[in-house]
């Protein structure tokens, strides 16, 4: 019989919950051991529902039980370097929600003990799993169209998160276009220097706090590429996720996913359905296909196929783009470390 | 705390296995309760798979329980009729697979036992329950873009099935049309005449056997419009299922889904996914959202949205479809019974 | 030097008019010699507009001019078979509106002229010239994508036309079908039986002429291939003309073309632009082409693309229409003649 | 009766021939007076086509004729200046193609002579023009989704012209993205800043005369809006022309224009055409409709569409976008002058 990896799930909020659930229902090959959240009574309810027996309130409680491979961190960011330390040094393999950190040294530290400790770490760039935008990286990457030239992608949420979400989350060059930085590399390669614009255009609660809801950012890419990524805040239609890849001998561009395909044609003329609202809709398979991907690593020893350098790469990313748009110059990677 | 329904699947096989799982995961007011195929260890696994304690071969067994208050019926068509006899006798609701059964006589006999025993009864045409064709019925339903017209259906599979399976299925107008003439009801109503012709022109082992690989089946409706099916079993792109309701102030169309949104441009054009080969993936929201509504029917005592007599017209359709083939002229469904 | 071909139009009102100009600006091989209508003022004034020097009230007065090497007939329908008798006599080649005439033994008169006195006929289908047409039946001529199956046309005027114009017309099949008739021979060959259903669904006066609005045709081509046409005179998002060829390996669809390309998005979804309503907009550079492949033939004494047996094909079925829906019944073309 | 417009064509090389065509043809209220080119025998064949009389190799000729009201100047680029000057001195109306010359001294001169005689001027940025994106521009000025946050321009040729050409064509911020720079203030207004990259990376001839085939382009414009442009010179699959405006309350978005609208499906997905290779092709309709405004505004006597400023403006633009190449910088358009 195949083996199962028992993996339990830290932080049991919004996203870690999807996780707990689909390591529960859909990926076979694991086991979800146990559940462990601060607020014991959301790690329990989690447990109810998934027949989970082991829940805890303290992730130190699991780091003894050597019948736990396998973490998945899934707690808010400022705490994933510290858990990362000590999961590491309990010699269990990682799955951690993406950022590792805002600080970069915590970051390093956090990558240090993994590389020390010899085990797996797995960053939650959930889009590289997008069957859609994994199809542009396999056409890009088999040559059939050339030398990559020209990189776009928008990327618009639906609607400002909570400016109190924004206040810690690094703002938006680390809260939103830093997937979009994941994204880039993942397509085309190493970025070596950004260049970035913003504004505030929709959402004025943010200027008070020194954010934006609007950006471009322009990257030239080490094999001389170029690229471009814009964001925004608010997209009224829903969820905009387009990206594509123009090369030397063609183009592949993923196109966005609709609601539904339905078209409603009368003398207004032809109407299609927004896109989906909810980022969790949009990539809920993702999330799914990460999680079995990273768990097949650790049934079989194999390396993850998005790593702490990765995680670290886009975080770098973030802080040059601040550190461009402050200055209003082009940023190289190098300056930020 | 919100009822829980107790129910047991009979029939575990492809399509009874995908309800299991459903009612088990992803349908939290239903309890699956019990597994049952006369393959005992095909129910077993099944039971293995989702955590079900109670697993019988032989289904009598669980008429007697009065905690189970409902079954759902995915077992061979040949066997619906009787099982659904036993079932309503014990007063237990049901949700049976379409066709109820390819024998009128059988189907009225098993219809006149719902009613007898007071049961709930629906039958699973899923696709009543997909996003977009759903849509299209709201939009024509609400009036909004006049009468209809023009009813057109594009339903295509992938591949013929194995011509034993066509042996027993009632031929193509009652395993592949049954399922477009109850959308055809469902968007725009009762249907009065049909006339049908087809052909076998992919897979010439169909011939053998007198039944069609391709047909075209022109409706009248009882309120004045007029509709088109045309059915083919070799779609190479993909499984295609396209419907349009055209009406006296627009249109209302459900086009395809595809596998990705990925475009590739080149020298040779613009070239983008081909459709889901698999009914089950297209439809797959489908299994979960009927048996849903239905769990909710029974527990919340309300009628369910496919009935009996929905699962007798379509059966009666279909014959109607024969007999206008081999006949080569119009016939009126009341020619059939 | 090239050759130019003298040719002269006959009838100047909406449909003379325009392939006088074509033939006047846009194709270089002709030479419009001389421009002809019973209401001379409508002939002078397109004259005036093209620099032609010769107008006449009377077609008679161009029969013994030996420098007109052609014709182009776009009188009233009821006039095409005697100017036909007469040009053909007069030894010049033709290019006629359709229907060559409502009246089959007008057709075979006028036919029998052509035959003969050996002068080239072409008649004005022009759909068989629109690029996309064009293009489909080159992909399935191919043979690339397996043999033909079924085709699918679904054509749709934007508004019906004043109910006096159908009073003379010869009714839906002769007026509008015949267009989808000739596109059927032409994408998938010879039709041998047809089925019409037909109603008055959006303009209510045609029902006291004895026309329809709404129809479907079911076709059963001799090479074994199903078809179906839907027609309605009313679609209010614009002038909608779609067709496709499904194969035993593929699918060839010409699609809608639009007003323009803008898609606008906002909270109720993707709107783009409803189809140009006026059928010469949309067809506008087939008009152009069948002329000019017609003056191509004449200059170089090729065959013409479109002949009067296809004239006269198209005007049969739609006869097996009419007889069709009167008698519901299926109706082969051999019982017309 | 209406009065028209005598204008005369000088230059008829490529451009030029078109607009004279255009001019003969497809614009009533213009009288195409004469044609003028230093190669007589180009004018001479040109006029010999459109039955214009009068063809002269000097267009100083052309100058003391009272009865030519208006000139279009199709000529190289380097004589476009002192044309402009000596037309306007003789008191003539001007439609003069883009750019009005590369050297800004010699535009500033040019305009300061239109401006002094009180001639009307209009620049042939002829996309301004087109349906769909003007369309898009009537949505945006329209304020019905909200304020422009985000501006994206893809326009890449099919294939690099002969490095020659860019030899004397200023290179491609001038010969390329001038087009877009117009564009941009078109839709969205003034731009204050600009931040350029390109490269070398699909015809490395341009390399050798410090020219590049691709870059993107950043803008700042003075209403706080961003934008973005990206051009290269090799799209395989055609003339990719797309544009969207991003606003606070949706999108508006104007896709490319096909060659055809067929699509071909079959085992490998589905094929659609590939975009038109020739701009003149693409903006064919472009090219009449903004000659045709000329001349109305000449008639008119109104404003022109497309002025000297915005003749000037996407000149600066040009040189604003190579100063931010070679120095790598964000440039402020006032830098230039």
């Amino acid at each position: 019989m195949t083996r199962h990896v028992n993996i339990a799930v830290i932080g049991t909020g919004r996203m870690g919950s999807v996780h707990a659930r689909n390591l529960a229902r859909q990926i076979p090959a694991a086991n979800l051991a146990a559940v462990c959240d601060i607020r014991l009574e959301v790690a329990q309810a989690v447990a109810d529902e998934l027949g989970v027996t082991r829940v805890v309130r303290d992730y130190h409680e699991l780091l003894a039980d050597k019948s736990i491979e396998a973490v998945l961190i899934a707690t808010n960011t400022d705490t994933h370097a510290f858990i990362v330390n000590d999961v590491a040094a309990a010699g269990k393999h990682i799955f951690c929600e993406k950022p590792i950190a805002l600080d970069l040294a915590d970051v390093d530290g956090a990558l240090a003990a993994v590389e020390k400790h010899g085990v797996k770490f797995q960053v939650g760039f959930n889009r590289r799993f997008d069957k859609s935008l994994k199809r542009v990286h396999d056409i890009v990457a088999s040559g059939e169209i050339g030398r990559p030239c020209i990189l776009r992608i928008a990327a618009r949420d639906p609607e400002p998160p909570p400016v109190e979400y924004a206040r810690t989350s690094g703002g938006m060059f680390l809260d939103m276009t830093i997937h979009d930085f994941d994204m880039a590399r993942f397509q085309v390669g190493e970025i070596e220097e950004v260049y970035a614009i913003g504004n505030v255009l929709v959402a004025p609660e943010y200027a008070a706090i020194g954010d934006l809801d609007t950006n471009i950012v322009s990257l030239k890419f080490a094999n001389g590429a170029l690229g471009v990524i814009d964001n925004s805040r608010q997209a009224v239609y829903g969820y905009d996720q387009r990206l594509e890849v123009f090369c030397s001998n063609g183009v592949a561009l993923a196109e966005n996913e609709s609601e539904n395909t339905v078209i409603k044609a009368s003398k207004d003329g032809y109407l299609s359905a927004r896109l989906p609202y909810f980022f969790m809709d949009r990539y809920a398979a993702c999330y799914v296909e990460e999680v079995r991907q990273f768990i097949e690593c650790v049934r079989d020893d194999k390396p993850v196929p998005v790593g702490g350098k990765d995680g670290r790469a886009a975080v770098v990313l973030g802080y040059a783009a601040w550190k461009s748009y402050r200055e209003n110059r082009p940023v190289k990677v190098s300056e930020i470390g």
